[in-house]
C-alpha cells in the first residue's frame, strides 16, 4: 500500500508487483477507448505478435487475458486437460502448490512430489515418472520455473531433457509469472507448450493482465480437452484475435501499457536485460553472505535472479522486520508464505530495477534487521553490494559512461 | 481507439467502456504497491463493504475480480450451480445471448426462450415456466437486465414477482454490466441472488474489474455447487477478503479506482446518477424522434436509458454512418451486433455524461448520417435535446444555478 | 474551474487555455528532472531549434520563458528598447490596451492610437504615422494580432507594408498570443522583429510557457537598450541556451510538453492546422448568423478564426449566458472584458479541437441562451454549423474516410 | 533529464528540483480550466492564505507568479526599490552571487561583501554597516537564508537582531528558494519583509511557480518604488487576487499541485518536516565523515539541512564522479558551480525524502567515487547513516512503527 504516513517514494522490494516505468505509465494515460474502434487491430495485431518474442516464440500464440497469473494457470490446464487426466508436477513452495491445488480442483489426477521448501524442479525424478509412464497416461508435466515463495529458479531446459529422453509426450505447461521479462526463458527451444506470466513482475506493469503464450502442440489439445472454459476460452480468443478483436471487452488500458513494456524490454534487449537481473541479483546475495545470513534456496544453482528469500536466525520472526521496515522506513519488502512465514523475509529484485534502488532496499533491510536485534553490521550488506556493482559496471554501463 | 489521425478528443458515444473523470484518473496515478502490506485492509475493507451500497444490499458479499464482466457470468454460476443443473433463460441480443452460451459450455442445461430482438425479458412466459417446474429443477433464472445490443431494458423485480407468484426457490442471477450504477437497481429489494457488472460502464473505469454482488442464498449454494472453479472462487476471495487480502494479486490500481468511483456515485447521490441518466436518454429519444428515425426497442416500457439502438431506414447500411461517423468526426459510436449488425448503429449514453456531451454525440451522428445520405434535417435531433435538456434544466441544475 | 458540481467533462470553450490532447499530457507524465544532466541538451537543443519552425524563422532565436503570454511582451521591450523611445500602438481591445499599459509603466513613450472596439489595426494611419516620423523617434510598432477580448484578427502583413513604404525602421512588434499555432503566422515573410506567444493557447499547453521569437535585428537592438531586464534578459538565455541550457531553473515538465506540442503541430501540419481552425470557426459564425446575433467584429476582413465574440441583444446581459452555461450545462465561455463586459459572450474555438467539441459548444451556448430568454430557435445554429461541417467535410477527411 | 539509458528510476538528488510526490502529481492530473470561472476564487481565496502558514506569517501577502525563483528575486526588488538605492548584501556562493546581479542591473546600489565560498551572512559585519549607515541610505538587506552553491544555512534572525541592534528601518530580504518548506523559516518572527522562494524545492512541485511572500512595510513600499514593473507587479496582484482572480492568465495546473504541496508540509506538520530533513541531513553528515571527506560549509553551525557539498581530494575532478554517477549509475548529483566548480559534488536532501532515499544516493555517490578513484571504503558513509538513522528511527517513526 501506498503508505500515507511516511513521506518519500516507497521503496517497493516485493517479488512483483515491481516498479513501474515513466513510460509505462505514460502509455496507460489515454482516454478510455472503443475496442471496437474500425483502427484497433492497427494497435492489437502487430502487439499480439511482438508479445511473442519476449517468450521467445516464432509459433504458436500468445493470449492477453483481463487476469492476473492464477487466471493464466487456470486457462493453460482448462484448455488442453480433461478430468481425470494425470498431471506430473512438484511441490516446493507456495506458488508450485498452488497451480496444483488448481488442478485438483478441476479434477485432474496430480502426482505431486512434494520436496523440502529451498529446492527445485527434481530433474531425475521427474525423468524416473516419465520413463515410468511407459502409457503416456501422464498428459502434462508442470514447472514452477521461478519459485517465487522461495528464491528458487529450476531449470526448465532440464524438465524438457528429461521428457525427451523418456521419449515422452506430455504437454509441457511452466509458471513464468515472476521470471518471463527477467532471467532466461527460452520457450521455443526449450520446448515449452504453455508457459504462463502476469503483467505486473518482469513486464513493469500494474497487475490485470494474465499473459499465455502456448505451442502449436497444445493448441491442438483443445480439440480433445473437455474441462470445461469460457472467460479462459482459447478458442474464442484466436477467432477474434484474428482480426485484431476481443471475445469481450479487453482492458485496454493495460494493452496500451503492454505496447510500451515490450518496447521497452526490446529496447533495453532481452540479453541485456536478463544480464541486468543476475548482476543485482547477484549483489544482493553479497550482501546476505556479507550480514552473515543464508537464503533459502538451498543450493546456488537454483539461486533465482529475480527474488532472494533471506533466512532470519532461529529465534527471531521475520515479520517484525518486514514490518519495521514498512512502518518506520517506507521499505516494502515480501513476507514468508505459509511453510516459511515468519522464517524469511524476500528482497525482490525484478523489473524496473538499477542498482541505487537495490541499495535503498538492502540499506532498509539492513535498519530494520539491526531496530530487530538482528546481529548485522551496519553497511556491510550494501558496501558489498556496492563493491560488486562498482567491480561489474565497467562492462555494463551504457555507451556514454564517462 | 483513441484515433491519432482527428484532432480533439474523440467523442466517446458506445455503450462502454465511458468516459473516465479525471478523479478516477487521479486515483489511480499511484506507484505499483505491495498488496500484502500490513495496512492494505485499512483501504480495502471499507472499500469492499461500501460497494455494496452501489448494488443496494446490506447483507451478502461483494466480490471484485480482476477480470472483465463475462468473467463475471462465470463466477456466478460456476460458484452455486452443477453439471446437468436446469437454467432458464431468454435471448433477445448478443449479451443475453452470449451468458446462456456460456452456461451451456458449462454443462448446464439451459430453457433459453428465444425471442425478437428488440424485445425484453418475457415476465409471463418466466412464470409460467417457474410454475410449470413443480419440483423445482430449475436452480437459477438468468435475466439480462440492460440488453446492451439492442438498448432494451427488462424490469427484474417483475422476475422477482414471477418466482415469488411461483413459489420458486431458483436463484435469481441478473447481468447488469450496463445497468448498475446507471438506472434504478435495488438487488436487496428485487431478491436478486447474484449481479454482475464490469467496471468499464457505470462505474466510469477502464476495464479490468468484474464486479459481482451475491446473496446469502447463493453464498449458501456454493457447498452444493459442484462445478469447477479456482480464479472465480468465492471460497478463496471470502477467505482473504475476510482480512482485506486477497487469494492471488488484485489489480490495485483498478481498486484505487473503484475507491474513486464509488465515492463519485454517491456524492452525486444514485437516485440524481439516475434522474440525470434519465434526463439525458429522453433527450437521445426526442433526437431520434425528431430524425423521423426509430429505436430497436419495441417498447417505450424497454426504452433503456444507457444505450439507445437507432435502426437506419431500410436499404442502408448502418456500418457506413459508424465508419463515417469515425473516421471523418472522431466519433465512436456503437456498431450493430450479430443479428442486427448493419441494422443499428448504438448511441450509449451513460457513466460520465453530461447534456453537451450528448449534443456533441447527436451532431456527430448527424453529420455522419447527412453524409451517408439519410434525409434528416440538420440540426433536428441536437434542436430536439435541447429543448428537453433546457426545459429540463432547472429542476436538474446544480445548487449554484444563476 | 473543474467543476466538482456537475457530472461529465467541462466543455472548454474560453480562448484559453485550450484543451490539451493526451499526447501532451503523456510527455509530462514524467519524474521532475536535473536541468544540469549532462545529457540535458540532447533535449533542449533540438527542441529549441524546432520551435522556430511554428514560428516559420529560420534565422534569429526562440527564448522560453517560465511565463505567461504578459511575461512574453514585457520581454519584449525591456531588451529591445529605452525609458523614452517612441512606440506606436493602437488599441481596440483589452490585450491591445495592456500591452501599451505595460509600455508606460517601463517609461515608454506609447503614441497609441484609440479605437472602437471590434475594429483591428488600423493600416493607413499607421502607416500615415510612420511616413510623418522623418527622424525615426518611432523605435516600435505594436501589434495584436490577434484581439483575443474582440475576436478580431489584423493583417500582420499589411503593418509589414506600411513600415516598407515609409521606408521606417522601427521594429516590428507582434501580439501573437492567441494567433500562432493556429492561424497564419508567417514571422520571417512579414518581417516581425518580435513575436510574443503563450503555451496555453495554439501550444493546447497549460499555461506556465512564454514563447518569444525574435529576429537578428530585434537581437541586435539589446546592444542600446537600457530598460532594466534580468529574468527575461536575452542575454543570457543566448548564453546558456548555446550549450542546452538555462540561466536559471527552467520549467522542465513543461518543456516536455512542448516537445509533443511541436511534433502534434508539425505531424498535422501547420497549414492543415490554418485550415482546420478556419472551418471550424466558420462553423461559429454560421451558427451565430442563424442564431440571428452580430458579431463584436466590426467586419468579416477582422473575423478570428479563433475566437468569436457574440452581441446579445440590448437589454440583456451577456453574463447570465455565461453564468448559466457554466453553473448548469457545464460549459465555459468567455465573458466580455472591460469595455465590452455584459456585452458579448466569447466562444474559444482554438487548439485541440474538432467538429464534435465546437457543436457541444454552440449546442451549449443555446441552452443557456434559451434559458436566459434570448429568442433563439433551438438547434438552428448547431444545424447550420452540423449543414457547413458536413458539406466541407469530404475535403478535409482524413485518408481513411469511408 | 530522464535517462533513456538506463533501466530504474532515476536518483534524483540535486538540491532542486526535488522528488515529486504522487499526491501533487494527482492534483495536476487535471483539464485545463477557466482562470475566470465563477467558482474559480472558491479555489484559490482559500489557497494563498494557506500558504502565508507556510512561511509562518499572519499579515502581509503572498504572491504566486508563474516564474521561477529568480522571478522572485526580481519581483521583490522591482516593486520596493527605486534606481540608485543602496543595498546591503554579501556574497558567498553562486545564488548569492546571482541576487546581487539582479540588483546591479536594476540599477541599484549594492554594497556586496565578498566572502569565502563555504562561510555563511557575516552578522558582525551587516551589524557594522548598518550601524554606520546613520543616515539610513541603505534601503534593503538581502540574505541568501540557504546557499545552494556551498551547503550553507545563514541566521536570518541574526541579521533581524542586527538591524534592531542598530535600530535600521531597511527592508529585510531573504532568499529562501531551497529552505523555504525544508528548514525552520519564521518570517513574521524574524522581521523578514520579503521573502523569495520557488515551487521546485520543499513545496516538492515541478518548476514554475515563484512564491513570494510580503509584510506590510514592504507592500507600503510600492508607493515609493519607482523601478519599473508589470509582470511582477504586486499592485495588479493585490487587485486581482482580492477577488480571487489574477491579472494575467495563471498556471492552473501548478497552482492545484500548491494546493497539495501546502496539504501535505501540512499534514505532516512543518516541525515534523523541518526535523526530517535534520535527521536526514545529519545521516549524509555522518557519511561524508565515514569516507574522510570534508564538506565546503566552513563550520558547523553553517551546516544545511537541505543540500550538501562534498568537497573532493585535491587533484580530483568533482565533476568526474557527477559524470560517472549520472552516466553509470542513473544518479543526478549536483555539480559544484562557478568558484567550487570541480571541486564539489553536491548532494541535494530536501523534499520528499525519507531514508532509503538518501540511502541509494549515499550508495551510488560512493560507486561513482569509487569508480573514479577516490579511496573510500565501499559502505562506510551508507553504513554510518543506516546506524545514525537506526539509532534515531524511533522518535521519528509514525505512529504505527510495530
Amino acid at each position: 500500500m501506498v503508505s500515507k504516513m511516511i513521506p518519500g517514494f516507497n521503496g517497493l522490494a516485493v517479488p512483483g508487483p515491481t516498479n513501474m516505468p515513466f513510460a509505462i505509465r505514460q502509455a496507460m494515460e489515454v482516454a478510455l477507448e472503443d475496442h471496437r474502434a474500425p483502427d484497433f487491430p492497427e494497435f492489437t495485431l502487430p502487439l499480439l505478435a511482438d508479445v511473442k518474442r519476449i517468450f521467445r516464440i516464432t509459433t504458436g500464440q500468445v493470449f492477453v487475458f483481463p487476469a492476473s497469473g492464477t487466471g493464466g494457470w487456470e486457462s493453460a490446464v482448462a484448455n488442453t486437460l480433461s478430468p481425470g487426466d494425470q498431471v506430473l508436477a512438484a511441490v516446493f513452495g507456495q506458488f508450485s502448490h498452488l497451480w496444483v491445488d488448481l488442478c485438483r480442483r478441476f479434477g485432474l489426477d496430480v502426482d505431486a512430489i512434494e520436496l523440502p521448501w529451498g529446492e527445485g524442479t527434481p530433474l531425475e525424478l521427474y525423468e524416473q515418472r516419465l520413463r515410468a509412464d511407459k502409457t503416456h497416461q501422464i498428459k502434462a508435466v508442470l514447472v514452477c520455473h521461478n519459485e517465487t515463495a522461495t528464491g528458487v529458479t529450476s531449470e526448465v531446459g532440464g524438465v524438457r531433457k528429461a521428457l525427451d529422453a523418456a521419449g515422452h509426450p506430455a504437454l509441457l505447461m511452466v509458471d513464468g509469472v515472476s521470471s518471463i521479462g527477467c532471467i532466461e526463458f527460452n520457450m521455443e527451444a526449450w520446448g515449452v507448450d504453455v508457459a504462463v506470466c502476469g503483467s505486473q513482475k518482469g513486464f513493469m506493469m500494474p497487475t490485470g493482465l494474465a499473459i499465455v503464450a502456448v505451442s502449436q502442440k497444445a493448441l491442438q489439445a483443445r480439440a480433445t480437452a473437455r474441462l470445461p472454459r469460457c472467460f479462459f476460452d482459447f478458442n474464442d480468443m484466436i477467432l477474434a484475435n484474428k482480426d485484431g478483436y476481443f471475445p469481450y471487452t479487453p482492458a485496454t488500458t493495460l494493452l496500451r501499457g503492454l505496447r510500451a513494456s515490450v518496447d521497452l524490454l526490446e529496447s533495453e534487449g532481452l540479453e541485456q536485460v536478463f544480464a541486468r537481473h543476475h548482476r543485482l541479483a547477484t549483489g544482493v546475495r553479497h550482501a546476505v553472505e556479507a550480514w552473515g545470513l543464508r537464503l533459502c534456496a538451498k543450493h546456488p544453482k537454483w539461486h533465482s535472479d529475480t527474488v532472494s528469500a533471506v533466512l532470519v536466525p532461529d529465534g527471531l520472526n521475520a515479520n517484525e522486520v518486514i514490518k519495521t521496515a514498512y512502518h518506520r522506513y517506507n521499505l516494502s519488502l515480501g513476507s514468508g508464505l505459509s511453510k516459511v512465514a515468519g522464517k524469511v523475509f524476500r528482497i525482490g529484485h525484478l523489473g524496473y530495477l538499477n542498482e541505487l534502488m537495490v541499495l535503498a532496499s538492502l540499506g532498509g533491510a539492513e535498519m530494520a534487521m539491526i531496530d530487530c536485534g538482528i546481529p548485522i553490521e551496519a553497511g556491510s550488506g550494501v558496501g558489498a553490494a556496492v563493491k560488486h556493482f562498482s567491480r561489474t559496471a565497467k562492462q555494463f554501463a551504457p555507451v556514454k559512461a564517462a
